[in-house]
Protein backbone atom coordinates (compact mmCIF):
# COMPACT_ATOMS: atom_id res chain seq x y z
CA UNK A 1 0.00 0.00 0.00
CA UNK A 2 3.14 2.10 0.78
CA UNK A 3 4.22 3.99 -2.35
CA UNK A 4 8.15 5.26 -2.38
CA UNK A 5 6.50 7.89 -5.76
CA UNK A 6 4.48 10.70 -4.14
CA UNK A 7 0.89 10.09 -4.48
CA UNK A 8 -0.42 10.92 -7.96
CA UNK A 9 -4.11 10.55 -9.35
CA UNK A 10 -2.22 10.43 -12.97
CA UNK A 11 -0.89 7.00 -11.82
CA UNK A 12 -3.47 4.21 -12.31
CA UNK A 13 -1.90 1.86 -10.07
CA UNK A 14 -1.64 4.76 -7.11
CA UNK A 15 -4.69 4.52 -4.39
CA UNK A 16 -5.25 8.29 -5.05
CA UNK A 17 -6.86 7.32 -8.25
CA UNK A 18 -8.79 5.14 -6.80
CA UNK A 19 -10.18 8.30 -4.39
CA UNK A 20 -10.60 10.29 -6.84
CA UNK A 21 -12.47 7.84 -8.88
CA UNK A 22 -15.11 7.34 -5.76
CA UNK A 23 -15.49 10.78 -5.64
CA UNK A 24 -15.48 11.96 -9.28
CA UNK A 25 -19.52 10.88 -9.66
CA UNK A 26 -22.41 12.75 -10.20
CA UNK A 27 -23.98 10.91 -7.69
CA UNK A 28 -21.83 10.87 -5.17
CA UNK A 29 -20.74 14.67 -5.55
CA UNK A 30 -24.52 15.36 -5.60
CA UNK A 31 -25.24 12.87 -2.15
CA UNK A 32 -22.20 14.75 -0.65
CA UNK A 33 -23.15 18.30 -1.21
CA UNK A 34 -26.60 17.23 0.33
CA UNK A 35 -24.95 15.60 3.26
CA UNK A 36 -23.15 18.95 3.54
CA UNK A 37 -26.16 20.94 5.14
CA UNK A 38 -26.73 17.99 7.88
CA UNK A 39 -27.52 14.72 8.32
CA UNK A 40 -30.36 13.60 6.45
CA UNK A 41 -32.58 10.44 6.29
CA UNK A 42 -33.02 8.13 2.92
CA UNK A 43 -36.10 9.73 1.93
CA UNK A 44 -34.78 13.22 1.83
CA UNK A 45 -31.82 12.26 -0.02
CA UNK A 46 -34.31 10.70 -2.13
CA UNK A 47 -36.33 14.07 -2.93
CA UNK A 48 -33.21 16.33 -2.98
CA UNK A 49 -31.02 14.25 -5.90
CA UNK A 50 -33.38 14.97 -8.40
CA UNK A 51 -33.22 12.04 -10.75
CA UNK A 52 -31.25 9.41 -9.01
CA UNK A 53 -32.48 5.71 -8.20
CA UNK A 54 -33.36 3.69 -4.54
CA UNK A 55 -30.84 1.62 -5.85
CA UNK A 56 -27.86 4.01 -6.98
CA UNK A 57 -28.44 5.84 -3.83
CA UNK A 58 -28.16 3.00 -1.95
CA UNK A 59 -25.35 2.02 -3.51
CA UNK A 60 -23.54 5.24 -3.77
CA UNK A 61 -24.24 5.40 -0.30
CA UNK A 62 -22.31 2.37 0.53
CA UNK A 63 -19.47 3.12 -1.02
CA UNK A 64 -19.09 6.21 0.92
CA UNK A 65 -20.02 4.85 3.85
CA UNK A 66 -17.49 1.86 3.10
CA UNK A 67 -14.87 4.32 2.44
CA UNK A 68 -15.18 6.67 5.61
CA UNK A 69 -16.83 9.55 4.42
CA UNK A 70 -20.53 9.09 5.01
CA UNK A 71 -21.30 7.64 8.84
CA UNK A 72 -24.77 5.64 8.76
CA UNK A 73 -26.41 5.35 12.25
CA UNK A 74 -30.09 3.99 13.45
CA UNK A 75 -32.29 6.20 15.38
CA UNK A 76 -33.90 4.78 18.36
CA UNK A 77 -37.23 5.80 17.34
CA UNK A 78 -40.37 4.38 17.06
CA UNK A 79 -40.15 2.79 13.99
CA UNK A 80 -35.93 3.30 14.03
CA UNK A 81 -34.55 5.24 11.18
CA UNK A 82 -31.41 5.84 10.16
CA UNK A 83 -29.94 8.94 8.53
CA UNK A 84 -26.56 9.31 6.85
CA UNK A 85 -24.28 12.08 7.94
CA UNK A 86 -20.77 13.34 6.86
CA UNK A 87 -17.57 11.92 8.74
CA UNK A 88 -14.86 14.49 9.35
CA UNK A 89 -12.95 13.01 6.69
CA UNK A 90 -16.74 14.03 4.00
CA UNK A 91 -16.36 17.29 5.12
CA UNK A 92 -13.25 18.14 4.40
CA UNK A 93 -13.80 17.47 1.04
CA UNK A 94 -16.73 20.09 1.26
CA UNK A 95 -14.88 22.92 -0.72
CA UNK A 96 -14.00 21.26 -2.94
CA UNK A 97 -17.34 19.34 -4.29
CA UNK A 98 -18.97 23.07 -3.43
CA UNK A 99 -16.38 24.60 -6.03
CA UNK A 100 -17.69 21.96 -8.99
CA UNK A 101 -21.35 22.54 -8.00
CA UNK A 102 -20.75 26.50 -8.08
CA UNK A 103 -18.59 26.03 -11.35
CA UNK A 104 -21.53 24.34 -12.90
CA UNK A 105 -24.56 26.35 -12.17
CA UNK A 106 -22.71 29.79 -12.78
CA UNK A 107 -20.93 28.19 -16.07
CA UNK A 108 -23.60 25.95 -17.94
CA UNK A 109 -25.15 28.56 -20.36
CA UNK A 110 -21.61 29.29 -21.66
CA UNK A 111 -21.11 25.01 -22.31
CA UNK A 112 -24.90 25.06 -23.75
CA UNK A 113 -23.67 27.94 -26.35
CA UNK A 114 -20.38 26.74 -27.32
CA UNK A 115 -22.08 23.21 -27.65
CA UNK A 116 -24.72 24.74 -29.91
CA UNK A 117 -21.87 26.64 -31.99
CA UNK A 118 -20.06 23.65 -32.08
CA UNK A 119 -23.22 21.56 -33.66
CA UNK A 120 -24.25 23.95 -35.68
CA UNK A 121 -20.98 24.50 -37.11
CA UNK A 122 -20.40 20.57 -38.03
CA UNK A 123 -23.70 21.09 -40.17
CA UNK A 124 -25.83 18.81 -36.74
CA UNK A 125 -27.96 19.33 -33.82
CA UNK A 126 -29.19 22.34 -35.02
CA UNK A 127 -32.57 20.70 -35.79
CA UNK A 128 -33.16 20.53 -32.40
CA UNK A 129 -33.03 23.49 -30.06
CA UNK A 130 -31.55 24.53 -26.57
CA UNK A 131 -31.54 21.71 -24.14
CA UNK A 132 -33.98 19.17 -25.68
CA UNK A 133 -31.14 18.05 -27.63
CA UNK A 134 -30.13 16.05 -24.67
CA UNK A 135 -27.09 16.26 -22.62
CA UNK A 136 -23.07 17.70 -23.60
CA UNK A 137 -22.52 14.03 -24.27
CA UNK A 138 -25.18 12.91 -26.10
CA UNK A 139 -25.25 15.67 -28.15
CA UNK A 140 -21.60 15.57 -29.31
CA UNK A 141 -21.73 11.79 -29.48
CA UNK A 142 -24.60 11.32 -31.96
CA UNK A 143 -23.13 14.07 -33.76
CA UNK A 144 -20.24 12.17 -33.90
CA UNK A 145 -21.85 8.69 -34.85
CA UNK A 146 -23.91 11.23 -37.86
CA UNK A 147 -20.41 11.95 -39.22
CA UNK A 148 -19.26 8.42 -39.20
CA UNK A 149 -22.57 6.99 -40.45
CA UNK B 1 -33.34 26.89 -22.43
CA UNK B 2 -33.74 29.61 -19.94
CA UNK B 3 -35.09 28.57 -16.58
CA UNK B 4 -37.03 30.75 -14.00
CA UNK B 5 -35.79 28.52 -11.42
CA UNK B 6 -32.44 29.27 -9.44
CA UNK B 7 -30.05 26.92 -11.43
CA UNK B 8 -29.20 23.60 -9.40
CA UNK B 9 -27.35 20.52 -9.98
CA UNK B 10 -29.57 19.07 -7.89
CA UNK B 11 -32.04 19.38 -10.40
CA UNK B 12 -32.16 17.15 -13.09
CA UNK B 13 -34.04 19.22 -15.59
CA UNK B 14 -31.35 22.02 -15.36
CA UNK B 15 -28.72 22.25 -18.19
CA UNK B 16 -26.15 22.82 -14.53
CA UNK B 17 -27.16 19.28 -13.96
CA UNK B 18 -25.36 18.12 -17.20
CA UNK B 19 -22.56 20.51 -16.85
CA UNK B 20 -21.80 18.65 -13.85
CA UNK B 21 -22.56 15.43 -15.34
CA UNK B 22 -19.69 16.01 -17.99
CA UNK B 23 -17.04 17.01 -15.73
CA UNK B 24 -17.68 14.66 -13.03
CA UNK B 25 -15.53 11.83 -14.53
CA UNK B 26 -12.41 10.85 -13.76
CA UNK B 27 -11.04 11.11 -17.50
CA UNK B 28 -12.33 14.22 -17.66
CA UNK B 29 -11.02 15.86 -14.47
CA UNK B 30 -7.59 13.98 -15.35
CA UNK B 31 -7.46 15.39 -18.72
CA UNK B 32 -8.32 18.97 -17.81
CA UNK B 33 -5.73 18.88 -15.08
CA UNK B 34 -3.12 17.97 -17.45
CA UNK B 35 -3.57 20.51 -20.08
CA UNK B 36 -3.93 22.78 -17.13
CA UNK B 37 0.05 22.89 -17.56
CA UNK B 38 -0.33 23.62 -20.73
CA UNK B 39 -1.24 22.40 -24.48
CA UNK B 40 -0.53 18.86 -25.15
CA UNK B 41 -0.53 16.66 -28.27
CA UNK B 42 -2.35 13.04 -28.25
CA UNK B 43 0.52 10.89 -27.44
CA UNK B 44 1.71 13.09 -24.32
CA UNK B 45 -1.64 12.32 -22.51
CA UNK B 46 -1.78 9.25 -23.15
CA UNK B 47 1.42 8.99 -21.70
CA UNK B 48 0.60 11.30 -18.97
CA UNK B 49 -3.20 10.11 -18.35
CA UNK B 50 -2.34 6.63 -16.86
CA UNK B 51 -4.33 4.43 -18.17
CA UNK B 52 -7.09 5.96 -20.48
CA UNK B 53 -7.22 4.02 -23.69
CA UNK B 54 -7.24 5.61 -27.01
CA UNK B 55 -10.84 5.20 -27.36
CA UNK B 56 -11.41 6.74 -24.35
CA UNK B 57 -9.27 9.79 -24.51
CA UNK B 58 -10.64 10.36 -28.18
CA UNK B 59 -14.21 10.39 -26.66
CA UNK B 60 -13.60 12.58 -23.78
CA UNK B 61 -11.08 15.56 -25.76
CA UNK B 62 -14.51 15.58 -28.46
CA UNK B 63 -17.06 15.71 -25.66
CA UNK B 64 -15.03 18.50 -23.81
CA UNK B 65 -13.92 20.13 -27.16
CA UNK B 66 -18.14 20.29 -28.08
CA UNK B 67 -18.68 21.79 -24.59
CA UNK B 68 -16.12 24.86 -25.06
CA UNK B 69 -13.72 23.66 -22.43
CA UNK B 70 -10.78 22.20 -24.90
CA UNK B 71 -9.75 23.47 -27.91
CA UNK B 72 -8.24 21.70 -30.89
CA UNK B 73 -5.34 23.37 -32.97
CA UNK B 74 -4.11 22.11 -36.34
CA UNK B 75 -0.32 22.80 -36.11
CA UNK B 76 1.40 23.73 -39.59
CA UNK B 77 4.54 21.02 -39.28
CA UNK B 78 5.30 18.85 -41.33
CA UNK B 79 3.69 16.15 -40.75
CA UNK B 80 1.05 18.37 -39.50
CA UNK B 81 -0.30 17.63 -35.70
CA UNK B 82 -2.32 18.34 -33.80
CA UNK B 83 -2.71 19.53 -30.51
CA UNK B 84 -5.12 20.06 -27.43
CA UNK B 85 -5.54 22.73 -24.90
CA UNK B 86 -7.68 24.70 -22.18
CA UNK B 87 -9.96 27.67 -23.49
CA UNK B 88 -10.67 30.30 -20.93
CA UNK B 89 -13.80 28.14 -19.88
CA UNK B 90 -11.99 25.41 -19.60
CA UNK B 91 -9.17 27.16 -17.67
CA UNK B 92 -11.95 28.53 -14.98
CA UNK B 93 -12.85 25.03 -13.94
CA UNK B 94 -9.04 25.05 -12.67
CA UNK B 95 -9.02 25.46 -9.31
CA UNK B 96 -11.86 23.43 -8.40
CA UNK B 97 -10.70 20.62 -10.04
CA UNK B 98 -7.29 20.94 -8.96
CA UNK B 99 -8.78 20.85 -5.12
CA UNK B 100 -10.13 18.06 -5.94
CA UNK B 101 -7.05 16.14 -6.95
CA UNK B 102 -5.20 17.20 -4.16
CA UNK B 103 -7.66 16.25 -1.38
CA UNK B 104 -7.79 12.27 -3.21
CA UNK B 105 -3.60 12.56 -3.15
CA UNK B 106 -3.72 13.93 0.63
CA UNK B 107 -6.16 11.81 2.23
CA UNK B 108 -5.99 7.86 0.40
CA UNK B 109 -4.24 6.52 2.97
CA UNK B 110 -7.65 7.59 5.21
CA UNK B 111 -9.83 6.15 2.82
CA UNK B 112 -7.79 2.98 2.72
CA UNK B 113 -7.85 2.70 5.83
CA UNK B 114 -11.67 3.61 7.03
CA UNK B 115 -12.22 0.71 4.14
CA UNK B 116 -10.14 -1.99 5.50
CA UNK B 117 -11.14 -1.51 8.95
CA UNK B 118 -14.97 -1.50 7.67
CA UNK B 119 -14.70 -4.63 5.45
CA UNK B 120 -12.69 -6.42 8.87
CA UNK B 121 -15.69 -5.41 10.74
CA UNK B 122 -17.79 -7.21 8.24
CA UNK B 123 -15.72 -10.26 8.33
CA UNK B 124 -14.83 -9.54 4.79
CA UNK B 125 -12.18 -8.71 2.56
CA UNK B 126 -9.51 -9.80 5.17
CA UNK B 127 -8.55 -12.21 3.00
CA UNK B 128 -6.62 -10.05 0.39
CA UNK B 129 -3.91 -7.02 2.54
CA UNK B 130 -3.95 -3.51 1.09
CA UNK B 131 -4.44 -2.01 -1.83
CA UNK B 132 -4.61 -5.64 -3.95
CA UNK B 133 -8.32 -5.90 -2.52
CA UNK B 134 -8.92 -3.28 -5.48
CA UNK B 135 -10.61 -0.16 -5.82
CA UNK B 136 -13.32 1.68 -2.95
CA UNK B 137 -15.93 1.20 -4.96
CA UNK B 138 -15.28 -2.84 -6.31
CA UNK B 139 -14.40 -4.19 -2.75
CA UNK B 140 -17.42 -2.56 -1.01
CA UNK B 141 -19.47 -3.77 -3.78
CA UNK B 142 -17.80 -7.56 -3.85
CA UNK B 143 -18.47 -7.35 -0.04
CA UNK B 144 -22.19 -6.11 -0.47
CA UNK B 145 -22.50 -9.47 -3.40
CA UNK B 146 -20.81 -11.94 -0.65
CA UNK B 147 -23.32 -10.63 2.45
CA UNK B 148 -26.17 -11.35 -0.13
CA UNK B 149 -24.98 -14.51 -1.01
Amino acid sequence: MAKSKKPSVFDPECSARDALELIASKWAILILTALADGPMRNGALLRKVGGVSQKMLTQTLRDLECNGLVARKTLQSVPPHVEYRLTPLGKSLGAALGGLDRWAERNFPRLDAARAQHLARRGSGARRGGRSQSTPTEACSRQHIALME
